[in-house]
């Protein structure tokens, strides 16, 4: 049996802070503690873990408040962080156990395993890869923190950083696609939950690996199985892949 | 038995002319009498048809001595045209028998039937439509004519001409997707022969209405089709709802 | 102002009748009045309407009193009705308004009408229909009634009844594909609401159209918005294509 | 540079024997020095290795010479194995290099090694499998050898043969899916070159690993470099993990 441990909220009146809310609800080993948006302030004291999913400015405030007072540890789901923004959690982590991630659910930490994979064994120079991704009509930022994350695991499968090899949209009159680039394209339509695909093209073949979500559900589930994961962690900035064990693997 | 008769190819070294050489080659009641590229003068008297995949230029001006000469007729299939291109076609069309088409293909024909159809039961305030093309990565001009043209269907099933609802690819922070527009996405990898998909999403569901070519030579003997049946029409511009039939129905 | 209307719910206790009751409570312009599951005598004196999800066996009888008593109006998602319980069901509706559908998305029904238009222009010697569907992993019956519904379009487009056409599983050592058959596929897993792929392959092209519920609630607004409509007409069998007006189109 | 080598084709007059033809005829370092087929009797001393796609007892019967002689190697792309016939490919391995394998090609190749992988990762109780493939209407066997390999690589991955959790199609009426089963769907339409689909799906999400060959030369490709990777290998019994080396990955 697992023992009891209580989870503050960040972000608790967003679409993924009550997502959240409800998913620990459903568990009878987890107990809200606090919940808050930005501009409050919670008494931390009350917390193990933090789950956050606001704005990339709020999450790097909370880091370190939390690095300064020894905890509580966080899961934080929020994204778009500038460098400097990354050197701060960076910087926060080397003082409290911190999970982040672009995308909480298994199936997608899954992908991101398989499309390192795959990079690494398809020649750049025969084989193209485009990530596809599509969402909700509410969406504003394109492309997805997700399909980001599957364009750095096929990059980093050739040995590169995505910004090296990440093309524009293809729109209007260009030059024939550049070997070895990264292209990306978005859909925002109607209610679509979130769909990725990376594609894989040689001159006579198409390997194509994709995910699909088909409840919201998915993702506050998956960052409340980092909550319990991380609360007994030792200082540090983990993403999924540790969580799931991929890491070692 | 059809009657035997003569075709010109223009663009005739070009990937789409050699394509369409072969479709010929394939058929016995057609001969190929004349084939030439930008730049040659063809003694078009031995031509009942010419096929015509070259360049927007080149295809206004062979339109214009063909109108001067009061024949052959023309399958056009070339792209990119500019407004003044596109009076010259038309100007020319009073002289001349011409079907032009972005895609000769009776799948892609029948898909734009059925997007002009959707678009006009699917309420705009409910349904976002977005427009994927994905083709080899030799391809340099995005969207493809094809997208171009599925859109202009959607846009027409809805009372608008194309350029009111096209959107721009969604790249980097924007506003929510504007109610009624139109999205383009384009993929360029490997040897796609060529797919297009126009998706309806609302709230609760997505319609997905979509095109795959197997083989390349189906636009040639789309084509070739194409040229049977102007040789004995009258002077005018056509598309191929016309060659297909659909117009009336 | 529509005017406040009264509704039963037979099989309330169903996934579906569930789903019913949450669409009827968003509407300001409906009560439930009556809820009930087979075996219990419900007092249909108080609805204008009956909505019901139950099975064959359970509508015929409800059909039957409805006919008898001259009221109220029904609307039948139930599936699996056998020629008798068909026959059944025509008689009552010579006494009472009827509605009943495999499938009450608006999607679905506008892809109804494609698959019928485009099975109507595409030779049957040149183009083989394969119809899948996939649903989740409690599903019993397959192909899903939305899959025969689209099923019984792509024949008709091309002057048969399904029963002529359809095909069984391609499953061990066989003969070549007949033409002009109608294939059928059906995967169950997962939480898949609803995916329905009609497919049209020549040997040079593929046309493809689809439908994909995001939402199981979709179903439940749709069987409403029957109701609304069913309540004021005249005794008869209707379907989806007279409640959305595409009968007359 | 690599040194010339020899080559004899059996099956020669069929599909997959002509392509073979082709992709020798494109290459520099092969010379095709006899072609074959059922029932003729090749001087196999004039061949470095033979390319085999014929039936399963002809080649049982080609393997059986190869090894009374001590050569050539074998690439062997028949399908259809009984476990008898399966034991004598075994044995003439013993005596003589074999590569067998279902399909010749680089990404499916990589696919079965993504399959296993997530198969292994994914819970049998939480994620059911779906294997899905679509070829042209003349194929007329079903699953595919391709779709069955991948079956064995995903049963593989939860440590069971696929015979074991190998479910029929599922058609009329059934019980709920049962957990841990693999089903197969076939597609079989126009002229479909070759699609594979594994799809895992859990109850909130579906991850979906798919294959497309763009052209048929594809697998005559693989083949000749099976061809050229089996020549210099010591007698056993290989197939295209250990060509593409992946056994040692």
């Amino acid at each position: 049996m697992s023992e009891l441990f209580h989870v503050g909220i960040s972000g608790a009146r967003g679409r993924m802070g009550r997502a959240v809310s409800q998913a620990l609800d459903a568990r009878e080993d987890v107990m809200v503690s606090v919940r808050f948006d930005w501009g409050e302030t919670p008494d931390l004291s009350l917390c193990d873990v933090v789950i956050d999913f606001s704005t990339a400015e709020a999450s790097v405030a909370l880091a370190e408040t939390c690095a300064e007072r020894g905890g509580p540890a966080l899961v934080i789901g929020s994204t778009g962080f500038s460098p400097e923004q990354e050197a701060a959690l960076q910087a926060a982590a080397e003082k409290v156990a911190i999970v982040r991630s672009g995308n909480f659910s298994l199936g997608v930490n899954i992908l991101i395993g398989l499309v390192e994979h795959a990079a690494l064994r398809l020649d750049a120079r025969d084989w193209d890869i485009e990530i596809t991704e599509a969402h909700h009509r509410k969406k504003i930022d394109a492309p997805s923190g997700t399909a980001l994350m599957l364009g750095e695991a096929a990059a980093a499968g050739r040995g590169h950083d995505l910004e090296e090899l990440r093309s524009a949209p293809y729109d209007g009159i260009s030059d024939e696609r550049k070997t070895g680039t990264i292209g990306f394209s978005s859909i925002r339509a109607g209610g679509i939950v979130g769909e990725h695909t990376v594609l894989f093209a040689s001159d006579d073949e198409v390997l194509t690996l994709s995910h699909s979500a088909i409840d919201r559900s998915l993702f506050a589930k998956g960052a409340v199985a980092a909550a319990a994961w991380v609360r007994t962690r030792r200082p540090g900035l983990y993403d999924m892949q540790d969580v799931l064990g991929f890491r070692q693997a």
